[in-house]
């Protein structure tokens, strides 16, 4: 893989401050769930109020969530994640599954499966084009102009 | 997604602080390019000799690279990627392209392709056994016993 661009990596730097801590992950998986108010989103996580306020807030500002008003007054509100947000779920899948298969070493590992049918899933790259399956070393990258 | 167990996000957390920065990175693509030798690191990526030193080691405690000797006297080092290490891509791959639709403000986009034709690449989950592609919604988490 050659991506030797130094924007892709200032930018890869920022995508991990945004969306790379333990907090920031816990909540995007919980919005992946279904999750939508504050107050779910403390009871499940059992997160302070402050870090959550503090984590939201950052997510809402890159992108990754939207605010919206449920009710008034008092105003309350509900987070969402936008279409970017849930765009995130294949890196988060991909970091949780080397995690577990390179990183754990509990009793136990987390697998990720297909729901319908329980066998793990795989991920891989795919060409629309040439419709095939191929190995990273055929990775390139390359740039364009913004459309 | 539903992945709501503490080990794997305390197993994803050990996983980001291994590889979630900048020059680790930035090592880990360099190698998967193909660059084998301290000097080469060096030169390519504009390092300074500690930090590079630094996440070298880091690396090779945590199973990501390995330290192989390729002459003495002196005595010189190779660091080449381990089988875990290049495992890492599909998660570098998914980072950099949502980083890219997502967070980049620049003239140019970095676009990840399909080397021989030069096609966008996409990233998806796959299952084996029903043979079909399918969305984040049908991926759940389970836990199977360390075998």
């Amino acid at each position: 893989m050659a991506v030797a661009d130094p924007s892709s990596i200032t930018t890869l730097e920022r995508t991990l401050k945004l969306v790379g801590d333990r907090w920031s992950i816990l909540i995007i998986r919980a919005a992946l769930r279904g999750l939508r108010r504050f107050g779910e989103y403390q009871a499940d996580l059992g997160i302070a109020r402050p870090v959550l306020t503090n984590r939201l807030r950052r997510l809402v500002d890159g992108g990754v969530m939207a605010k919206e008003q449920y009710q008034q007054p008092p105003p309350r509100y509900e987070y969402r994640l936008t279409p970017a947000g849930v765009a995130l779920s294949p890196a988060l899948v991909a970091l949780v599954q080397w995690g577990e298969h390179h990183m754990h070493h509990g009793d136990n590992d987390v697998v990720l499966v297909h729901a319908p049918c329980g066998t793990e899933l795989e991920q891989g790259f795919w060409c629309r084009q040439c419709e095939t399956t191929f190995a990273p070393a055929a990775v390139r990258a390359t740039t364009r102009a913004k459309s």
